[in-house]
This record gives C-alpha cells, sequence and structure tokens, in this order.
C-alpha cells in the first residue's frame, strides 16, 4: 500500500498522535437528506484529519458487525490500527440523530453502546510513548485512565460532551487541568461554567485551571484562550453544508496533527493549528460520514487554508 | 463649545456625513436592569458614533417631548442639529422592548410612532451636497426620497429592518440597487434571501443587485461581501454587555464615520472601517443608551481596535 499524502511542514517528520475515543455506525437525518449505518465517531474523524498531518495511532473498539471497507478506509490514510480492537461478543456503538433545519440543534433518537460499554482503553508500550495525544470525548476516568498511562507525553487536547459534565464533574476537572488544551463547543462551555457569554466562559475556564481552552461556536468559529492572549476565527465560509457531524473532531484531530508536523505547541503554532483545523473540518461537512474528509487532497486542504487566512486578512 | 474630539486620519479634513433615521425614546429592560425613555433611534446612534470620526448632520423628527439635555447630547459631539425638526403637535417616536436572557432575542412590547409617522425627510441645500449618506432603517420609499434629493453622492449606506421587508419589499430592492452598501443583520438577509445560511444569503444579495454587503451577526460579529473577496470579523470580546440596543446603527455610523474621514471606499477601507465599526459598537452595548457611547474618548476606540486586530491576527 502506498504511504497516504501528508502536508509536510518544512521537511519536518512528524511526530505521532495517538487519538483516544468513539469509532461507531451512525445514522443520520438531516432536513434534507439521510445515511444509515455510516462509519462516525470521534477517534474515526480525528484520525482521518490527523493523517494530512502526522502518523495517527486510533486506541477504541469495535464489534463483530465492523465492516472491513471501514477498516480499509483508515488504513489507507496510514493509520496505526493496533489499538482498535474487535470485541466479538457485541455490536459497534451506534447512534441516530436528527438535524433540524438549519443544522444549529440536533436530537438523539437512539444510542446503543454496545462494545463501547465495556472500552477501557489499554495501550501498547509503543503507544504509551507517543507525544501527542487526543483524549475524545469518552468518560472521564477513562480519559484519566489513558493520561495515567502515558510515558512520555508533550501535548494533550481533551475533548468532553454535556453528559460528562452532568454526571463526572470530578474527574473532568481534573482532566481539564492535566491536558494542555481543552476544546469544547460553546454549550458545553455554558454548562461547564454557568456563562453564555464565550468570552467569560473561557476566560472563567482558564482561571479554574486549565491552560488552554478552545470554544467551538460551529458556523461561528472558534476562539483560543491562551496565556499570551485571544485568538477569534470564523469558520471557513461553507456553502455547502450536507451534514454537520464530526465537524468537531476533525477539527480538533486536523488541529493535533499539525502541531505533532510542526513539533510546536506555543500561541503561534496553536493560531496556525486552529486555522488548518477550520479548514479540515469544512471538508468533514461537505458529505454524510467521512467520505469527503477521507478523499480530501492535501492540496484541497491548503487552498483552504489560504482562502481562510485571505478572509480574515484585515 | 469646544469642538468634540474626533480620530484623525492622516491628517486629512474628514468629509462631512448626513444620517437620516429616528429619534426615539427607548424604554428598555433586560434580564438584569432597566432604562425607561432614555434617548434611542437609529440616527442618534449612528451620529454619535461617527462624530469619532466625521461631522455628522442628523435628519430627523422629534416631539415635543424631546429633552434639552439629549438634544445637548448630540449638539455636544459636534453633531449638526439643523436637520432635526420638532413637531410639536405630538410626541417624539417611543419604543419598549424587552431581551431575554443571554440578550439574543428581544421582543416589541410597545411602539408609538407619534410625530414619526409623518416624518418626511427634506434636505437643506447644504445638506443635500453631503458626499456619504447613511439611509436608515426608515420606510423604503422614504429612503428613497432622500435618494432623489442627493446631488452629489459619494457613498451611501443602507439598512432596513424586518418590517420593510415584508411590507415594501419592491422599494426595499430598489433602495438596495441604488445604495453602496447595505448593512443588515442574520435575521434580515435570511428573510430577505430565503437563505439562512449568512454566506450563501450575502452572495445571493449581491446577486440581486447590491453593490456591496454587510451581514451582522451580533456577538459573531460580522461579514462583508465584496466584489473583491469577504472578509470576516469576530465581535469585539465584550464581556460586560448591559443592553444591546443600538449596537448596528453605531457599528454603520462609525463605519461610515471611518471612510468619510479616509475618503476611501475601497475593499481595504471597508474592512478598517468594519474593524473601527466594531470597536465603537462595542462600547454602545456596555451601558444603556447612548451614555457609554456619548462619553467614549478617541483612546478608548484605538485602543479597542488595536486590541481588535490583535484578536485576528493569525
Amino acid at each position: 500500500m502506498s504511504s497516504p499524502t501528508r502536508i509536510r511542514n518544512k521537511g519536518r517528520v512528524a511526530d505521532p498522535v495517538l487519538v483516544v475515543g468513539s469509532v461507531a455506525y451512525d445514522s443520520i437525518i438531516t432536513p434534507h437528506d439521510q445515511g444509515d449505518r455510516i462509519l462516525g465517531g470521534s477517534a474515526s474523524y480525528a484520525c482521518l484529519a490527523a493523517s494530512y498531518f502526522a502518523p495517527p495511532r486510533i486506541v477504541g473498539v469495535v464489534g463483530h458487525d465492523f465492516r472491513d471497507r471501514d477498516r480499509r478506509k483508515l488504513a489507507k490514510r496510514g493509520i496505526d490500527l493496533e489499538g482498535l480492537l474487535t470485541d466479538p461478543s457485541g455490536k459497534t456503538f451506534s447512534w441516530r440523530g436528527r438535524y433540524h433545519e438549519n443544522y444549529n440543534r440536533r436530537d438523539t433518537e437512539d444510542l446503543q453502546l454496545n462494545v463501547f460499554e465495556r472500552f477501557k482503553p489499554r495501550l501498547s508500550e509503543a503507544h504509551r510513548a507517543t507525544p501527542f495525544v487526543m483524549l475524545g470525548n469518552i468518560r472521564p476516568d477513562l480519559q484519566l485512565g489513558v493520561l495515567d498511562q502515558l510515558t512520555a507525553p508533550r501535548f494533550v487536547l481533551a475533548d468532553t460532551i454535556d453528559i460528562w459534565i452532568e454526571t463526572q464533574r470530578d474527574k473532568l476537572a481534573e482532566v481539564m487541568r492535566r491536558a494542555d488544551l481543552l476544546v469544547i463547543n460553546d454549550t458545553e462551555s455554558a454548562k461547564l461554567t454557568g456563562a453564555p457569554n464565550v468570552i467569560v466562559a473561557g476566560r472563567m475556564l482558564r482561571q479554574h485551571g486549565c491552560r488552554t481552552v478552545i470554544i467551538k461556536k460551529g458556523e461561528h468559529g472558534a476562539v483560543l484562550f491562551h496565556e499570551e492572549g485571544l485568538f477569534a476565527l470564523p469558520a471557513y465560509p461553507v456553502t455547502e453544508l450536507r451534514d454537520p457531524t464530526g465537524a468537531g473532531d476533525s477539527f480538533a484531530g486536523a488541529l493535533l496533527g499539525y502541531l505533532a508536523s510542526a513539533g510546536a505547541t506555543d500561541f503561534a503554532a496553536l493560531k496556525q493549528a486552529m486555522v488548518y483545523g477550520t479548514a479540515v473540518a469544512s471538508l468533514t461537512v461537505e458529505a454524510f460520514s467521512t467520505d469527503r474528509l477521507a478523499k480530501a487532497g492535501c492540496r484541497e486542504i491548503r487552498a483552504r487554508r489560504k482562502e481562510l487566512l485571505k478572509l480574515i486578512k484585515a
């Protein structure tokens, strides 16, 4: 198999990226379309997105129903599948969701954890030494378990979802303190802090022990809260929105992949990483599942990055 | 009276700015506070905002109840009040509105057009020759009447509101074609075009004959659609939101004032004008009525502009 194309950063060989998260079959209904049992999950999106910058290592679990063609889809982009366990005793995590008019609200209509319910990430010796790590939106106690196994973390990105804010707030607070970067959306930041204002919420999260925070606002872009200052980036001007699922995970995966390729994690690198993350996320939402994301070319990503930089040039 | 301070643009003497719109008494209820019969109206906000860059000329009408101290508030910022007529037969236009939690929705609880109902702008000889003109959100047929009176327009900015989109669509379309720049919010652009996606809506408006369009998205900033490209600007990171009323008019007034001070209306000038407009609008929302806006200093506006440029620097 030929190795996948990557965006090289000044000729540097990218560090590997470890992504722990869900691999799922999604059934998605949008106002205009639908997709049944299509490849999804935070780790799938994040690894595919990261693969344009660095070699990703996926850590997750699937059931006996996981399709070979989905495994190949991941492998084709150079994703190390050693950590993707198959649990033959059950089915793959599945989710059914419906997007409403304007795509800015979605409802979960069905959720079957299946084999994901017993998922407890155990990293191999090689995986433990990965320098760049993304803790996808799994249970905070499992995220802490992963953190404990890491032997040489250089930069850890943590994500979460509403349910853990409600049910595991203390564990989540510990994750937030130990991670280098928290990436969440505006609904989650409001729930975490009680502050509906994104600027207030981001500052509160830093005061409460998060080193660096990015709050995503969907079509309105994202804001970075860093000790050196704020950075606000609009979304890429998408006009063919088809399925927003996985946009956030693609953003985070590409962002981390870029940092691993740059070998830098400072304010300037984080800004560039956000621009790349935004460019990659814009591809994800233009198709169902990981279809567009898996087939995008480096040239396309670079072109969107360039367009985004032009869009914000004062 | 000492002349008001202005932000000088490369030592150039700013052209005058004519603003036609409402002057009103607002009663505003927010989740945390309220203000009764405070100075408001699109022309008041826009003229005060413009006054930091160029000499504004207000065109509007007030009733017998208009307070001297409000007249002085406008005069103090160097606003030419020759075109502010007093109709002794009735009261000043009044509006009562209530903002809901998070300030992103408001309801009109009472609206009394009063003398504004018979308002028909007639410009003096001097006013007709004003090069930079803002058509505030008055009835489109009246906006057209103003356009017909102008003898040397260099740049005309037009605003509108929902009700004219519903009741005077044809006249409004004519205003949009004849103006140089349409400034509206995302709800209005969706209503005008049927496209909830801001990027799609902005492009449609240009296709339908608007030369240049700015769509405002409140706390999420604004997007400029110009023949040379797009420009997306986030809002200034306001954390002390007190009353959003007048933010859009302040944005437009400062934007036009900046263009008049720069003597330029190209893509680059429009971008800079948006940055200043955003900086000035952020001051307006930090207090009720025009209080903060009328007292802001040039130094404060320049500082916010600088902070905004830092916020978007990739």
